[in-house]
């Protein structure tokens, strides 16, 4: 098999739907819920129905393209995102969509049902941003996030979603954003379908930029993404005394800023005791934050991740051994947010790997850094990901730049997976 | 001798005072060059008056009041300030003043000439808040800084503290607050009066809070302060590279928090090394600082005091030393200050001590944390301070006290050191 993706009309997409959200710095913002959103997933949902796939939007703004194959059963779901962060890049979630954009259309171009039904999906606010939580669309459609959640979730400016859902004119119209609203008894007839479609779905895909430098600085063209790590976030107070820098002895100080520094330093150490670990402290805040005033509070986070459960366990325990440990200031520890590591499935991972391999493409199995809608789908289908580099590992940024060589690798790569998966014996 | 001052007259003024810039939480407000500083040194000039003495106020604000004894030479002056910080208490500054005021009160109460002249002096900014530098009137006194400088100070709103003077009266009546103003000729005149009695003072003596806690921990009435420790101020910045906290390996980061917080570890070991070292990190900014996010820079502060020049010299080389090793991280620093330790006259110190001592106080020789005027009048005159508790070792704050019994045990060192200065032969 040579399953090569149409590269000119794979790059044209991905040059257009940059152009819905333009920044100045050519960047792109496609906040989810905003015009430039619904403008990009429109983009989308328009080529789709132009191929002759039925299109279908769920109640939160969930895409879907069905092409029908010669049955439903064991269907293959492929796709990503298009929203983006406020300063986002053109790749990071685009590329996935419109790359499962360019999968179908070859399907479609062979002039023959596939074997299997392929869905084309694009989850709405992957990224986050305005609205929390983030992976949401995927979240609601693996039955993790309720209805009334989404649509009560509020932006810095008391806006719900519900709001924008009813002033984009989804309300009513939650079925297609591309075409007229049908009526109610035809949105609750078209979820009807969509959701027995959606009932057969077993696999995922979703082609993704790696948004961290390993393929870059390994050489190497395709990852083979395994799963994603785990992650465990705190966020810990220090409580010392204030008092007058030039006048207080040192031995009657509560130094928050002693005690915080010497954890921070010691915490730091920890990855090095366990291998896999990352770990960040990516903020700190002293308070009054004054030269010569000794720190009264110091509050940091930490970011804590490891592909294996047993071992955030272990560096959760880790952390929280070093925290606990007597000390000259109060010491308050939150956790903010825990989520497990996620196994891909092996049935689409090694149909990747085979596809990278056949295709001549250098690969490597890896885990994913960061989260992504494939993680929290992996729950409800036997999914997977494919990773292309990123410059300098540089993602949510203007600046996020794979070259279109590695768009094409990665999209190759895709197509032979998903036509593996479509043609199998099941 | 048993020299013992009207406990309830200084009490009085202290209360009296204390309503000038009252804040509601108890605290005292008069900001220099604020309406409330006049008013509180107009109360101070017109005591002054009431007893005879002739008043002076040079071109900044100082106010002096002299009480001439059988000689000008050799001329003792006291006094501290009366401005405070916005959120100040009523001991600091206000107490040296009205002590002052209360000595040269038991003097004139006496009916007889005093050996020598005694001027009471309440300097002019000593906090520095809204107009830098700190300790301005005891600069210009000293000839440090010169009348450019002051009058060009400029507050946050770009008001100079020329516009202020001019404002409140200032310009063309630089002799007296208390009185209309004379006319320029007079203020030349008045000034030239001044000049003359000021060059011959020998000693200067200031009764102060301590503004720290070690008077109280050790359950001492008086300090008798020998110096004020030297100060060095660094700014350090970090800088690192921002990467995404899931997807970036521990071995492709460069970590601003992870340098800056091994190297604050570091710098807090330092006092533990050099004895009579204190080393404050009061100020640390993360960029960007947020939790998933590696940090780009981390800039802190550096607070180094030490009583001796040539140990800060050496805490300052050991700073540096540390701050200038290899690093993942680019660092630069930046000296902020440099204030020198200054040792304060024996003729004073000793008769200080020797105060304390006759009166039957307890107190120990000691080094002042905080600078004040003595510190930087030392310079010019034989200088010397007298300390008594803090509660708490807390200043600049509403809750700042020294009991009744605290505030007169130091008024009783005062006046006993003052008549030793007075009467001494020389």
């Amino acid at each position: 098999m040579t399953p090569i993706i149409n590269a000119k009309r794979l790059l044209n997409h991905l040059d257009l739907l940059a152009q819905i959200g333009k920044r100045s710095d050519g960047g792109v913002c496609r906040l989810a819920f905003s015009d430039e959103d619904l403008e990009g997933r429109n983009y989308v949902a328009s080529e789709l129905t132009k191929l002759g796939l039925a299109v279908y939007v769920d109640r939160v703004g969930n895409l879907f393209g069905v092409l029908p194959g010669k049955t439903h059963e064991a269907a293959v779901m492929i796709g990503s995102h298009t929203d983006t962060v406020a300063t986002g890049g053109r790749f990071d979630g685009a590329l996935g969509v419109l790359a499962a954009l360019e999968c179908v259309t070859l399907l479609v171009e062979k002039g023959e049902e596939p074997e299997r039904t392929v869905v084309v999906a694009s989850f709405v606010n992957e990224e986050g941003v305005r609205f929390m939580p983030d992976m949401m669309g995927s979240l609601y459609h693996s039955g993790k996030l309720d209805l009334d959640s989404v649509y009560s979730s509020t932006d810095s400016q008391g806006i719900t979603i519900g709001d924008e859902i009813q002033r984009l004119g989804y309300a009513s119209n939650a079925v297609s954003t591309a075409h007229p609203a049908p009526a109610a008894a035809n949105v609750d007839h078209k979820l009807e379908e969509l959701g027995a479609i959606l009932a057969e779905v077993r696999y995922f895909l979703e082609l993704h930029i790696e948004q961290g430098p390993e393929l870059e600085s390994e050489k190497l063209q395709i990852g083979v993404v395994r799963g994603v790590q785990g992650l465990s976030w705190f966020e810990v107070t220090v409580v010392g005394q204030a008092n007058h820098a030039g006048t207080t002895p040192m031995h009657l100080r509560a130094d928050a800023g002693v005690v915080a520094s010497q954890l921070m330093a010691k915490l730091h150490e920890l990855p090095g005791a366990l291998p896999g670990l990352r770990l960040t402290i990516g903020s700190a805040t002293f308070e009054p934050n004054l030269i010569n005033v000794i720190p009264q509070n110091v509050r940091f986070t930490i970011d804590v991740r490891h592909p294996k459960n047993s071992d955030l366990s272990k560096a959760e325990a880790m952390v929280k051994s070093l925290l606990n440990a007597p000390s000259a200031c109060d010491i308050h520890v939150r956790s903010l947010a825990r989520v497990e590591p996620c196994q891909f499935a092996e049935s689409v991972v090694s149909r990747v790997e085979a596809a990278a391999s056949e295709l001549g493409y250098s690969f490597k199995h890896m885990i994913s850094g960061a989260g992504h809608d494939a993680q929290i789908l992996s729950s409800k289908y036997q999914s997977g990901m494919i990773f292309i580099p990123s410059k300098g590992g540089v993602s949510h940024n203007p600046t996020e730049y794979s070259s279109p060589e590695e768009v094409i690798a990665g999209a190759n790569v895709l197509y032979a997976a998903v036509l593996k998966l479509v043609n199998q014996v099941s």
